[in-house]
């Protein structure tokens, strides 16, 4: 099946099961709490944390049905990431409508994320036990961790490559190597076939930041829904800068330096950035270390003597392509 | 011991438990992350809850020093929502000194609620296994729904007494029954135990609810840290003004609901308000409900025949007691 359809397919079985969940909690807990998770879990979106928990549990040899509800989880915890976001970038946008902060006020977002966090770990616990609860608060902590160490370096344009590895790493390769992970544990994967998991999502993971980076320069604003240059008019640091940086002769480094150190000139010397950082590679070493961890995926995803096994491991192969491709 | 003394050892105990665990936490975390923590953590507060944790595990026959790890998850979860609470009601200040948000700013205060939120559940999770975590996510969950109800009661003045008690125990009731149940998991009670222990938690949260409804007409501000009649301004309404309007005479009913239906004069007719709520005996009904939940607090306390058991529930009989008689 073609893998487009395939994540479409899983999406809607997700969904399913998280709208039957929502009708259940609907018997107890406040309406407007249920319009607002309402609101902010079925706005779109392709559900890849709960694909990628599901396909490692088949992958694993289990085909036990319950792992809908385990994953469900992925996408609870990151809609209250999004709805706790908005909060912070005072966005009155998500996916072309308005954010839930705009629609329905400050308190009634910030508390639909903590709910949507508390209920994950439950989910988490019910379905997936102790184990699995470890290995999601521990990644959930980094998240939080990794959005700090971005707060403190926002600004700070002499980061290092390892730097920002940490930072994204935290922010969003860990919970994707949690979500394969914890599918795995599910599946009943022993030792090395679980760490094999994780390691295919945290490398997953750190690819499909990096391509977000290029995207920020070489995207089309209509696709990816967002202004290019967003990121270093943040004051963000991206990967193609930092190759950037360390590869250009000194005169241009410090002009780079020097656009960055000012706000309203980073807006207007976008053009110039882009063609600095085109001049020294930056753009293409950024695509070849995307394409040198999509490697290190695949190498990590464990390789089952199991014809449903193996599928699954293609299917996973193909969706490191399509992360690698992917336009918006 | 006296129980204030009492009360403030165990609480320099948790302190303590919660230092080394911070500086555990520091190891690996963002410095920022652990200075806000630092903050927001230990800013005073008499630390009820993990009492409550430790105290239940020994009333069970319990003594092991195990349960204080597990009883801190209690205040990271109540710090955490402190932390969000005051960006949700834009509070500059808090126990005397400026809150996380304003002293740190807003991403820096939702983003460390997020973690202590996340790090309360791995505790609970890592001490306490999966039918505490059940139990502590329930209370979470039961907790955000309190503060919708709350949300949307805001501003309407005909609520009865049963939607004020809906409120109370998912805002507050319920979780200290859960810091109660938990420590009796711990401590190896039994089913009948465990829900003895629950049920004195929620009447116990339910009364000190109360006590804190009474403090608003008629709390010594500089005791209390809070203005008089906020709750009201604030267009939240507490037991002693359902009450006073079930009993008042049709006319006085109507001059309160109309005075209540203009914020401004809220503010204005505070001492009016106050001397209708008590001609209609409103704060003495109140108190004695909160004197029987207290003797329904009491009554559900386990009776165990062992000396410490004995010696750990007078101790919570005294604390009950203190909850009645607190002046702030």
């Amino acid at each position: 099946m073609e893998l487009k359809k395939l994540i479409a397919e899983q999406a809607a079985k997700i969904d399913e099961v998280m709208r039957q969940d929502i009708d259940e909690l609907a018997v107890e807990l406040d309406p407007l709490l249920i319009e607002i998770l309402q609101y902010g879990l079925f706005s779109g979106g392709k559900r890849i944390r709960p694909f990628l928990t599901t396909s490692a549990c088949r992958l694993c040899g289990c085909s036990d049905e319950g792992i809908y509800h385990l994953a469900t989880a992925f996408e609870y915890l990151h809609a209250a990431t999004l709805i706790h976001d908005d909060v912070i970038d005072k966005a009155s946008e998500r996916r072309g409508a308005a954010s839930v902060v705009e629609h329905f006020g400050l308190a009634e977002a910030i508390l639909a994320g903590d709910f949507l966090h508390a209920h994950a770990m439950r989910l988490v616990s019910r379905y997936g036990g102790p184990q699995a609860l470890t290995v999601f608060c521990r990644a959930t902590t980094a998240m939080v961790d990794g959005e700090y160490r971005q707060l403190r370096n926002t600004g700070n344009f002499t980061q290092s490559e390892s730097d920002y590895f940490t930072v994204i790493k935290g922010k969003t390769a860990l919970l994707i190597g949690a979500a394969c992970e914890i599918g795995g544990l599910y599946g009943g994967g022993d030792e090395e076939l679980c760490s094999g998991l994780q390691a295919f999502g945290i490398n997953l993971g750190c690819a499909f930041q990096i391509i977000d980076d290029l995207l920020d320069y070489q995207g089309d604003a209509d696709k990816t829904g967002k202004a290019t240059g967003n990121d270093l008019a943040e004051g963000k640091m991206t990967l193609p800068v930092i190759y950037a940086l360390e590869r250009a002769a000194d005169q241009d480094r410090q002009a780079l330096l020097s656009i960055f150190a000012d706000p309203q000139e980073r807006g207007r010397s976008l053009v110039r950035i882009a063609e600095l950082v085109e001049h020294y590679q930056g753009f293409s070493a950024a695509r070849e270390k995307a394409e040198e961890l999509i490697d290190q995926a695949v190498a990590a995803l464990p390789l089952l003597d199991d014809p449903g096994a193996r599928q699954e491991r293609a299917v996973l192969k193909e969706l490191c392509t399509y992360v690698l491709n992917r336009d918006k």
